[in-house]
């Protein structure tokens, strides 16, 4: 029998605490033998005077009998119940959210998106690897950690990082808002809770656009929202197809339709707002990659078109910056402040102050938007040469959705269906090309074979070197 | 009329988009009489023929009307509705959640804990400032920065992390656990968040120890829980006044009870197990500080007494680095890991990789360990000064709790209400003394007067600056 004495107060009392921890982890079950006192004692390197003190005083508290001429017995209780039973693997769900949690997602799905072997991956969400932005920020993080503040942060968000947000928004997206508007959260995944959170109880409809990012509507719905996804075509959502009832939310990407890659026109955007307002329904604004655009200026955002204050824009440092830092924003509604704030509050207390200060000195001092401004056209190249070589290749196969903004495109191949896609795949990672299927984003199936293509985790070079590997996969397809 | 071209496509394009912004912020009501098109081109720089093209198409859109030798009118539905409308400052709660978060948290009390003026804080909860910690962390960052993966990082945590977790918990408490047993979570109160998302539906019952951490309590009731406090005494929680009713969760702080400083006895900690186990009851055990302890070796975590994988044991990084870094873990029972993941998954989608990739490398460079070995003797003293001052200056009037880990204590004033201390801490605050009722701590208030007083915000030298003050202020407390 191991034992581990703790070395607090007398020996006997120490060894008293040990054997009870043994029995308690079962290594000596009920009706088990406790060894002879002599020779724990030598076992142990104490006298037996210890142990026998400390057996008596396990007898006296119930958890051993003597008897006599064979040894002491283990009689505890506690140790009954607890006998041999095996942990369960995974317990019946205890609420009807991580009901929910287990229906809807996946976590192994997650893993397989990026499968080993594969030397040109199109997965969309990889960042734009840029050694000069790792530099700096490094340098930032050091900065920061020197002067911010060690204690509990302002769960709202530092006031320099709500400024500084403030400051770009106006200068570069249009949107008016002042620092106690701004709550930082840690990316767009955080604003989504948080607003269903406070805007919806579960069973409440809630809307998103058709096709939309899976991990929007799957945090709606396991929260417990009913969700309905509504049409999209050229000019981004069909406000006359918004539903009948009153949706407590409707989550849109105006900027750049997610993935379809449409922009709501500027008339659609006027009659959601006035759909909002009929229907007293508040609405998410995801401006998850509006600063990287290629041909055109914004529209005016819904936020700032919004005059009843009902408009959530949520943005995020995820695309321009990088994944895994995990901070992003939400200009939030007046009326909606305190709760939201709260929300945050008993979520996590406030983001990490030294990444927070780090931001915003990286957002004063320029360094944010020069870096925006070097991403944007390294980006604007590798969309250039991703869509030169589907063109090159295509013969007709490809139908390549317009997109004028961000790091993807949606590709659709030609006269295949949905269900042939999984071939096709399974195909193109032998070859070690990674692509994607479009499908997780929709709520309902598309008949159509779809691809949804990110170029940001490939280099110039990479896109051309992987044109013929997806020629390949093409011509396997149509033999 | 202030109007902002987008520089998007033709000038008659961009000016009837701009129109229709303005229009829509109410920059010009129903009815109201627009520019003439002669003036409106002179101010903008533009040809006639633009202007009038950009007003012909508002007028085909039904947004203008013309009216002959009198101008052009606003006649947009839109518009109607809209004008004049002042946003509501606060609206009313969307949600049960919403609505329990306004009653049981006020973001304006957490402001007020820290007034002017105030040159010696007891507050609990500073952190222990450490010029030699803010170097090796600023390195650590910089150093994290360099190589850590820029991706969408894995939602339970950075494997090296969870390593470097379980290594230090099998080392320095007693905890046996696995890296995929870890969950890393951005500190305590996400733990909390995450575990009453997956183990409460609104209505359940939950036990907290009174007195309590007043966050913990609160997160808790803003999720829906019913609170129930059960007391505790200088062994810890009685396990003999838990209620009859099983709870869903309980909620202790064995290794060093919050905020009395009990420490739970090791027959108490198998009671509690036991009635787990009878009552189909989660445990949530909050070792928030339970590394600092000064004159004895910590007992057994229910974690590793516990046999039947119904223990969720919490850490912080905010007591052994610092607050404003926002991490934590749990140590997950097998049961429920896959559906505490999802919820962090849901929650945030992980953590910053950065800051967990920088903790995992100072722990298992062992620079975190010697970190705390430092911290741990500046407490001690700090202690003792805190304890001898209090001491001296009680002459009978102060009752000192007896704790023996962490980095506060608790004081009863001697012959004092709780309704006598807005006034004692008023004088104090005058003094510059900052003192801190233990009050919000409590389910039901005590009637005696009791402070939380933290040590580890001030020198040795500022703790004993500060007791002529305190002394000042029970000699007016019993004048």
């Amino acid at each position: 029998m191991h034992l581990q004495l703790d070395g607090r107060g007398p020996l006997h009392a120490q060894l008293t605490r040990a054997l009870k921890v043994a029995l308690a982890h079962g290594r000596a079950g009920q009706g088990a033998k406790l060894p002879p006192t002599r020779a724990l004692a030598r076992d142990l390197g104490l006298s037996r005077n210890t142990v026998l003190t400390a057996y008596e005083q396990l007898r006296a508290e119930g958890f051993m009998e003597a008897r006599v001429g064979s040894g002491s017995f283990v009689t505890s209780p506690l140790l009954a119940e607890a006998a041999n039973d095996a942990q369960p693997m995974v317990a019946p769900p205890q609420t009807a959210y991580a009901r929910r949690a287990r229906e809807i997602h996946d976590p192994a799905w997650l893993g397989r998106s990026q499968p080993a072997g594969i030397r040109y991956s199109f997965q969309y969400g990889l960042p734009l690897v840029n050694p000069a932005l790792t530099t700096a920020w490094a340098r930032e993080l050091a900065r920061a950690a020197a002067y911010t503040a060690p204690n509990y942060p302002d769960a709202q968000g530092l006031p320099a990082l709500r400024e500084a947000i403030c400051d770009y928004l106006a200068r570069r997206r249009g949107v008016q808002a002042a620092p106690e508007d701004v709550l930082i959260v840690s990316g767009t995944q955080q604003a989504v809770s948080l607003s269903a959170r406070v805007l919806l109880e579960p069973g409440d409809l809630a809307v998103v656009e058709e096709p939309q990012y899976f991990a929007l509507r799957q945090i709606l719905q396991i929260h417990g929202a009913r969700v309905h996804g509504v049409d999209v075509d050229n000019d981004g959502l069909l406000p006359d197809r918004m539903p009948k009832e009153s949706p407590r939310m409707v989550c849109v990407t105006p900027s750049h339709q997610f993935p379809s890659g449409a922009v709501l026109s500027l008339q659609r955007r006027l009659e959601l707002l006035q759909y909002a307002r009929r229907h007293d329904t508040w609405i998410l604004e995801d401006d998850y990659d509006g600063e990287f655009r290629y041909d055109s200026k914004p529209l005016a955002a819904l936020r700032s078109l919004d005059r009843d204050g009902r408009v959530l824009y949520v943005g995020t440092f995820s695309k321009t910056l990088f994944p895994s830092l995990r901070l992003g924003y939400v200009v939030m509604p007046t009326a909606l402040r305190r709760d939201l704030v709260t929300a945050k509050w008993a979520q996590d207390f406030g983001s990490s102050a030294i990444e927070q200060a780090a931001l915003a000195h990286f957002m004063q001092s320029g360094g944010f938007e020069r870096h925006l401004r070097r991403s944007a056209r390294t980006l604007l190249e590798r969309r250039a040469a991703l869509l030169e070589g589907l063109h090159a290749i295509s013969q007709g196969r490809l139908e390549i959705a317009d997109s004028h903004a961000g790091m993807h495109l949606v590709v659709w191949l030609r006269g295949k269906k949905n269900a042939d896609l999984d071939a096709i795949l399974a195909f193109a990672q032998r070859l070690g090309l990674g692509l994607h299927t479009i499908r997780p984003h929709y709520l309902r199936t598309p008949e159509r074979a779809g691809l949804l293509m990110g170029y940001c985790g490939l280099s110039v070079a990479q896109i051309r070197e992987a044109m013929p590997l997806f020629a390949r996969v093409l011509d396997a397809a149509h033999a």
